[in-house]
């Protein structure tokens, strides 16, 4: 019999999550699999800002790159590498022809020789994907237009700013320390800058005099009003995440829709939740950059499953660099 | 020597717009015409919420259907009727190679039996083009969906519920009194509230129970935030006009990102200054859905040019049916 580690969030979050929000308890799985059944052990997880505003009626959602211990699953072989989305927890049973969490279905991670299987939890999963659809599929990006990317060096942010810069944009990040700053000049954005020492909107002043084509927006907040007072015309603004808003929301802003209506400006929001089918097209598409070495990946791994609050409790503090990824 | 009559602002408006904020003066005008010169003399003008927000160097802002008194321009032949965005004035010499107020330039009013020349000032016109454009090719708006329009007995309003009603979407329209709520009725609107008795937000749990698909704002306020709140998924908000906020500017309005967000929702503004060249197309399709009566015209004709401020001022306390119009 196996006995699955799981972390349970026991209360609501208020403000940053904390961790006695969290609580880890053991969970007898059953002793036989059932057809279309497969036995998993975590190997990789990721944590991502969204579990903040989500309230799952069980535990706390998150993806992990398992190994499957034992199947009767036709297409899900023993000793494969599996996503799947089942929370936080060590070891599941789960029915492959059902949708886990969020609609997402479980999905074999094949072996590609340099690609780490963790990479399908970041730039080749959901942040990836989501960069990907969101900035080149919705933001019609051109060369020459002034982009700019709150948390870019994110695990979202980071995918953004190469994309931006492989259009032949000129690329404008924000991140919250001189070291990911530095990282981001190295990627090619030709303007960074630390939101902690700067504002926003000084940024602006300095690095887009002439206003913003596209702001994609992970952060809310002053990043968004400080580009709202800068818009050029049809100007777009991609709202993905609200990091700032999760924790603290503003429930008042600066009223944006006459500075929307004066640029013909377009703001637009993107859920990656919605488009699940279009997993397996974009994932082509950004292996196929990544071999190319237009889009470097990067990771913040912690080591062990114990550790799990803490990296989840890491990215409303600005800790990780790029993808958050939990190893076990 | 022709003198003319100039309707001028002495004063930046503050709050509603006041009668001493005017003032009537003569301007004589020269005794020849120079090559492509016309002497015009105003037949209709309109009057619209725009002018309240713009700051011209010169007099006030206003589009009107003129008689032509005389020529040196090819094309503009003495007698035919004409559009000249010159500002609020009896008569003036316009050279017809050059750009006017705003960009517009000199256009012939064709005569076409059964649509009064006044009609280009109206639904023919600006308003009518801004409607078409707006809502037909930013909307995107399918059979079947909830459409909401503020102000809809204005100019803009009345057209986009007629187009709305015609791609078969449910259409809601607020208006300001009975009589104009009666008439939205008559024109195919499914639902319609008086916003001065029912809350937009009331209005919209009535008749739009499952969410907003399409909301045409013409008047920002209490309305975009009650839609704001009731967002479909994939909603589109065209942001067109913001009259409660002409007049009095909310500064701080409830934070729209995180629905916008959640319901990947669509906010973009359109202003048709922007889109001078698209009139000639546009103005073709209006003319061929008038002529079927698919869109069905409304004036409020305001008799005088000594009246022209006060029709400007009614503009902003709902006054006014369809399409402002001074006839001189």
């Amino acid at each position: 019999m196996v006995v699955a580690k799981v972390w349970q969030r026991v209360k609501a979050f208020e403000g940053n999550p904390k961790q006695s929000d969290f609580k880890l308890v053991d969970e007898k799985l059953a002793d036989t699999l059932k057809e279309n059944e497969i036995l998993i052990e975590a190997v990789y997880f990721t944590v991502d800002p969204y579990i903040r505003v989500l309230d799952l009626p069980t535990g706390l959602p998150a993806e992990q790159v398992a190994r499957i211990l034992d199947s009767k699953a036709k297409d899900f072989p023993k000793g494969s590498l599996v996503l799947a989305h089942v929370g936080w927890r060590s070891h599941a049973i789960i029915n492959v022809t059902e949708p886990m969490n969020l609609g997402f279905k479980a999905t074999i991670v094949p072996e590609i020789a340099g690609l780490s299987p963790s990479l399908w939890l970041g730039i080749i999963g959901m942040p990836g994907v989501t960069a990907y659809m969101a900035f080149l599929e919705r933001c019609d990006p051109k060369p020459g237009e002034v982009v700019v990317v709150s948390a870019a060096s994110g695990a979202v942010g980071s995918v953004v700013g190469q994309l931006a810069r492989d259009k032949g944009c000129t690329v404008i990040g924000s991140a919250g320390s001189k070291d990911k700053c530095d990282w981001l000049k190295s990627l090619g954005f030709q303007h960074v800058f630390n939101y902690k020492e700067t504002a926003p909107e000084e940024a602006l002043k300095q690095y887009a005099p002439d206003g913003v084509d596209i702001y994609y927006d992970n952060v809310g907040g002053d990043h968004t009003e400080a580009v709202l007072n800068n818009l050029r015309v049809k100007a777009r603004v991609l709202i993905c995440g609200q990091i700032s808003a999760y924790n603290q929301a503003r429930d008042m802003v600066p009223n944006p829709y006459r500075k929307i209506l004066r640029a013909e400006a377009k703001v637009q929001g993107f859920l990656i939740f919605k488009h699940l089918a279009d997993f397996p097209r974009v994932r082509k598409e950004i292996i196929s950059l990544v071999q190319q070495k237009k889009l470097q990946p990067r990771e913040t791994i912690t080591q062990g499953f114990k550790n799990m609050p803490q990296a989840f409790m890491d990215l409303f503090t600005g800790a990780n660099f790029g993808k958050a990824i939990i190893k076990v």
